[in-house]
């Protein structure tokens, strides 16, 4: 079945927002196994968004529209679709109901304008919205359907994963299974490589995927049901497993490189601190962005200046003058040191030069050293990254958190 | 004009990547004064490039495509181009001198394949990749005009800024000059009603654009020279100025507000120290992403834990007790702690529930307190955020970024 992504917004169109629903969109459809052949925006004009609806039902199996449900547009957005379904706009009283929860629920004293929002094409099923007040909907005519969703992302993403999702897949005898495997510290063309035969097969499928700073293997089944999907599945993911384990981080498609290492950590009962120079505070937020993260971080250091490195972590100043601050050794005493004094299993030390001045022939913008304390040793990583000062101290936060992975695990 | 984005790629329509592309021609061409009316993506399919080439350059003055250009799929993307301009594929001699001092200045080896990328539509503008090796392209025929430019998002805008804008300028007898006027802790919908009559202005035209956590208003005029435009600019800017002056961090649309803060304290010699608890890190990892940094900021801490607010910052145990971490009083001591121990002009105490667990009734997730010390003084700002755990640390930071502009401006 094709798929068409018909997002409606003016701002999309003027370039004030990135259209990030119709990559949430595409990528769940691809999940699916189904096939999306066009991408559409138009902006909220009748005419243009008629005549979009109408290339796009000609050209493709289902629509999936975003945006334009809201209580300025409603009328219109969903008036063009029942034209171009062949439907009238009627009041659904279903729709009405939920409606009215949702404003309850908000506290808002209902308008008659309110009441626009539950008028939709006739016979279409409504979709609650669970984050906002508009209804979707879904309509059939003719073996063409149109799905209607928000444009808001939050409200958008919500409907598609309790409604649409599981209607999608009451379209179809099969069963589509995927499990992704997430690795670190190796790009997607090695990985693609090494994975050259897996990539061919045909049920289970195997596709690479790059993403920023690490690198993905989705594996996908159709089969009559789950549990044959993942007695097909099991077996790839061992091999994958076999091939790649050095590198794999999770098998779960939602779980961060962050979130697996706060779990290795707290599954270990070890306590990390950080001190950072180049990153300056990166990588501790990064930890500290995962809930329950006070399990294993008590407290962390910003060391960008000298100073701050010698009175902070006890970095000697010698050691300082002699190699600079940007060297092996002082990244080695900065990680013994801030484990030192936060009385932490592990201390992480990073001090780099993230541009875009400050490079020397030596020591060239990228240039970044990662030390790492743990159970009396003490590991230096060299790394020289490419890319400006943001992706530089980005990429070294991962890296970070893969010595740490590599270290405990 | 009206211009067509047509964008070339399997990888956007199975959502892998998000489709920057199109969201930054929009903004340009918006900026020019060019209407945009419809985005299309489509994969590297011929067949349906064909079809969605035809349907764009019916309903459009100009069509942009972005990709398709890549050493395996040049012949193809092109020729669908050429067959639709009514050209032939050429070898085009400016389009193989460029290709040969890219490859020669990457010491690539240049094969039979590589000179494929010379081949253009008959009579085609070839335009230079400083950043690939691929060359970009103008065609005309009959008032229709297609530009084809490579997908690599470094590759596409900096060819667009360096060949396609001059290009599309000679198109119009008008210049188009834009201004931003970037703010801070206003919304868009108070500061879009609080310039309501300037909204509605015809030349320059003034725009509202809500971004995360910020606001602006784009004022754009139109005339017959640079100079004439911003003589009708430069007034409708001072109105503005005068309306908003206390959230405007900034007049350029390139400039961040930790830039303007990093700008600012340097320019009154003053540094300063962060104490995260909630943010982690954030703040400060958000300062030093910002060029030359280390003139004003030496240190910061991330005390996490009760213990590192007394140990680092000498918070006192029995005001943590009394009134617990997340509360007024303990920001405040964090302010004035850090501005202490680390001799700084100004310190930042954060402390607060970011969730998604932790909150209480009295408490409740999204409570943060922000303390800022500054010349003796302390001040503390109460938050109460909505969203999740990383968008409620992402406001707290603006937050606290607006307040040291504030408190030194």
């Amino acid at each position: 079945m094709i798929v068409e992504i018909l997002c409606v917004g003016t701002e999309i169109l003027l370039g004030n927002i990135v259209n990030t629903n119709a990559k949430f969109l595409s990528e769940e459809l691809a999940n699916l196994g189904l096939s999306v052949f066009f991408q559409t925006v138009v902006g909220d004009n009748p005419e243009r968004l008629e005549s979009a609806l109408d290339i796009a039902l000609n050209r493709s199996d289902i629509v999936i529209t975003t945006g334009g449900l809201g209580p300025t547009q409603d009328d219109l957005t969903k008036e063009i679709i029942a034209k171009a379904m062949g439907k009238k706009l009627v009041e659904n009283a279903k729709a009405k109901e939920m409606l009215e929860e949702r404003l309850h629920s908000f506290r808002l004293v209902i308008t008659e304008n309110n009441y626009k929002q539950a008028f939709l094409p006739e016979g279409a099923t409504p979709l609650y919205n669970n984050h906002g007040t508009a209804p979707g909907a879904i309509v059939e005519n003719n073996g063409k359907r149109v799905i209607m969703l928000p444009g808001p992302p939050s409200e958008m993403t919500l409907m598609f994963k309790e409604s649409v999702l599981p209607y999608l897949k009451t379209l179809s005898d099969d069963v589509i299974v995927s499990r992704t495997v997430k690795m670190i510290g190796i790009g997607e063309s090695t990985m693609a490589s090494m994975a050259d035969d897996l990539i061919n097969s045909e049920n289970p499928t195997v596709a690479p995927y790059a993403k920023p700073f690490e690198s993905q293997l989705r594996v996908t089944a159709k089969a009559k049901s789950e549990a044959e999907a993942l007695g097909l599945i099991e077996p790839m993911v061992d091999k994958i497993k076999e091939r790649f384990e050095d590198y794999i981080y999770s098998y779960d498609v939602d779980e961060s490189l962050e979130a697996a290492v706060v779990k290795l950590l707290k599954a270990n009962k070890l306590h990390i601190a950080c001190a950072e120079s180049c990153t300056g505070g990166m990588l501790a937020s990064t930890i500290i962005n995962v809930p329950g993260s006070s399990d294993i971080i008590n407290e962390s250091f910003v060391t960008y200046s000298n100073e701050a490195k010698e009175k902070r972590l006890g970095v000697p100043h010698d050691i300082l003058e002699k190699y600079g601050a940007v060297s092996e050794e002082v990244a080695s005493k900065m990680a013994e040191g801030v484990a030192l004094v936060s009385a932490a299993d592990i201390g992480i030390g990073i001090t780099g030069i993230a541009g875009p001045d400050g490079g020397t022939k030596d020591k060239p913008v990228g240039l970044v050293y990662i030390g790492l304390y743990y159970k009396g040793n003490t590991v230096v990583k060299k790394l020289t990254r490419k890319g400006n000062r943001l992706t530089i101290r980005q990429g070294t936060v991962m890296t970070a958190l893969d010595m740490i992975r590599r270290a405990v695990g």
